[in-house]
């Protein structure tokens, strides 16, 4: 078994583990109390808070543990909003934040800035969206689906000018070095970087104005109640010592392979899109889309050929949405596999799963009678297939051909598009039917990868109605 | 060392240690993930929410784990008076319950209902206080610092009548058995049953309104945001199904122990207080107050003899103040101990506890130079060493005699009362001048201790004046 989903979780981390199991003896106490099984517990704590300081860069009394990166992201919008409540309830977030910061944001007056093809904020556009009634605004400093690096920097700089605080979800960048400068609050996730899962941080610079919103607690400075698991906590901080110490050889080893990864995917793939920033990215993610597949299945395939990884698919979702990040990036949905390799992944691995993964996806597509590489849809050629695929196809007087795909279900609308466009005249249209929520992201999407015209979407009596003009 | 501090934290229990271990290997990954990791990961979980329910009482589906007990009560609090919105903001409590509860309840408009001398609510007392806009009932099946069990089922009757969830925390006895009927709702907390910490527990009856408040998460029926610790929680439910099958042998082992205790401290140990009921309690736990004495100072010298217990006297906490638990049940709270026995905790170890206690007890009093027994505050008889002891001791005209314990911290102000009644005759007046918050609560109980009576108390231009007249 290869896995490659380091981005939702990794394997315990050896240097953690023991860590764990030393904590477990001498860490069970509660660290509030006065007897030695107490004070052992708090001086544990104590120099787990000063390791994840030290690596955040912030004083150990700036950092708080909460029960999860999760936890630490609500707390903060929670606490930092009700921290500048007279100044107003305008909160400014980037459109691919992780859905932790997007539900947290949920009851505010919540303005999402967009992102280009690659998955980056322009910052500009950030500081744009700035007002003087804007209590937050919050940053992902690397995206947890696509890689990308986002520029926090210079959005920390354009919100110091606003007076606004920034808060940096900084879950997927912590392993890999210490978080851009200016940011206000930090939030972080211990199983991200080889520690425990249940663990996060959260550090709140001095100055800060921040009101906890939970019920009052003694425990760590009032920002974060209940009981922590102190060995995770340890555990946590050892792994993340530990990682940091290997993170520059790893960055150069894994960024090699993802690299590698993205090139010759691209070329052994027929139709497929590698999305993220090919340079400003996480060293150990790559993701690509792959026009005429059904996520789900694919991930399925793999998981039978040794290999875990995720998906950002709309198939794979519980409710059969895309990826809010795929979606504000504009990039194709269907076919999504995320490849995030752990720290000592072998080289070997990574080759086989390039040689494994062509078959894979043409057998996926097999099964759904999709287009082939060279066929009407996937070289812009005329086909023949088409009539007997689309059910529905039939022409409508003066507007082309219309292909009636409701009920059907990401990537068929796309499959029964390409099928037809070669039925219809160059500059002739086709009109796809369809009530899935992932064809309002696809058929643009294969549209510009296919070189065809995307008129545009218009509502119709069930779903829409996808209108795409033939252009060679 | 001897570890009775069992009621805050425990060793992890050896077959939670071997899950624990297991689960690092096996559970590491993300259970929502459609992969063999993730597969893996769910089948634990998924076993591990099994083994709960089926300790708790409930149905797999309606329980769901927490970041810890104190997260579990925030959001059953939050949850179950949001789902009952529309009924009002009206929260009825015991006066005993967990902070966790007591803070969580703070922003609603809430009556605590008083506990007797025992620390044990009176179920008419508690019906009574439910209103037709009362949105939620909370209490807790035992006490965590006097062990008092609470009559959760008659009350639970009364909640029913009235259309009232009941939200019973259940901490403190879910090691020891199945929680009594007609809850609501129910929160546990793993480390009080030999689980890691950092798990809790929130079970919540189908055909309860429960609206969560936390920001929308997929996991755990959206009750719980955040990665779980799934091998805590794999190690949690291991542990607690372990407990449940040692729990009728050592209640009744530690009960027996336990018994002792109450009988013996009352014995050797002059001016004490054994508090909590005698027979309705926790098998495990024993709490005790002992006159003139200044609990760090107890608990610390009892450290150096090596035994860990904790105390709710004012001096051990952070803001000062005496435990809520002692004032509601208006017991002693100066040189309070409470001693909670872990499973397994052997015969020789308490009695040398027993041993220990008189003597280390009688050299806390002898350095705070306190009366010793048979002196005039101890056993009513008149003493001699009061004028020098009291320092402010003055004749107050037509009142007796005026203490002025201003500035000084509980146990003083007592030990000074108890210095001078003496030199006042029988039906004379003595009247302490006090800012310490302790005294609120150690002057009435001492009163009551050594047969004086106590006339009341008035505002002062500094803290307050305590009024007391001498009856034997």
């Amino acid at each position: 078994m290869s896995y490659f989903d380091m981005a939702s979780a990794a394997p315990l981390h050896p240097v953690a583990r023991q860590a764990l199991l030393a904590a477990l003896d001498d860490g069970w106490a509660d660290p509030a109390r006065l007897y030695r099984e107490g004070r052992r517990a708090r001086v544990l704590l104590d120099a787990a808070r000063e390791a994840a300081a030290e690596a955040v860069g912030c004083r150990p009394d700036e950092l708080v543990f909460t029960p999860s990166g999760t936890r630490a992201l609500h707390s903060a919008v929670a606490g930092a909003t009700a921290g500048r409540r007279r100044t107003g309830r305008h909160l400014v977030v980037s459109a691919v934040e992780h859905s932790a910061v997007l539900h947290a944001a949920e009851p505010y007056d919540t303005v999402q800035v967009g992102v280009d093809r690659t998955g980056r904020v322009d910052p500009a556009a950030f500081a744009a969206a700035l007002r003087p009634d804007t209590a937050l605004a919050c940053l992902q400093s690397a995206n947890h689906e696509v890689g990308t690096v986002q520029p926090v920097e210079e959005v920390a700089a354009a919100c110091r000018a606003a007076g606004v605080p920034l808060l940096v979800d900084a879950a997927q960048s912590l392993a890999w070095g210490a978080p851009p400068d200016g940011w206000s609050l930090l939030a972080g996730s211990a199983h991200k970087w080889g520690g425990p899962s249940g663990v996060g941080l959260l550090a709140v610079r001095k100055g800060t104005r921040y009101a906890p919103q939970e019920p009052a607690d003694e425990r760590e400075s009032g920002r974060a109640p209940g009981s922590l698991s102190l060995p995770a906590v340890v555990a946590a901080a050892a792994s993340l010592r530990a990682v940091r110490d290997a993170a520059a050889a790893e960055a150069a080893r894994l960024g090699a392979l993802v690299e590698r990864i993205r090139t010759r995917v691209a070329r052994t793939v027929p139709d497929v899109e590698v999305v993220g920033h090919d340079r400003l990215r996480l060293p150990h993610l790559v993701t690509f889309s792959c026009l005429y597949v059904d996520g789900e299945a694919l991930l399925t395939a793999l998981d039978l050929a040794g290999f875990s990884v995720s998906s950002g698919s709309s198939c794979t979702s519980s409710t059969l949405t895309p990826s809010h990040v795929l979606k504000a990036m504009g990039v194709l949905s269907e076919g999504n596999v995320r490849v995030s390799l752990p720290p000592g992944t072998a080289e070997e691995d990574v080759e086989r799963f390039l040689a494994v993964l062509p078959g894979v996806v043409a057998e996926v597509r097999a099964q759904l009678g999709a287009p082939t590489a060279g066929s009407a849809g996937s070289a812009g050629a005329a086909g023949d297939s088409a009539g007997s695929a689309a059910d529905a196809g039939s022409t409508e007087p003066g507007a082309g051909l219309l292909v009636d795909s409701l009920g059907k279900l990401c990537p068929i609308p796309v499959i029964e598009l390409a099928k037809v466009i070669g039925q219809v005249p160059v500059g002739g249209l086709v009109t796809v039917l369809s009530d899935d929520e992932a064809a309002r992201l696809d058929i643009p999407a294969w549209c510009q990868m296919r070189g065809q015209e995307y008129v545009g979407v218009r509502p119709a009596e069930r779903g829409a109605a996808y209108v795409v003009r033939r252009r060679g």
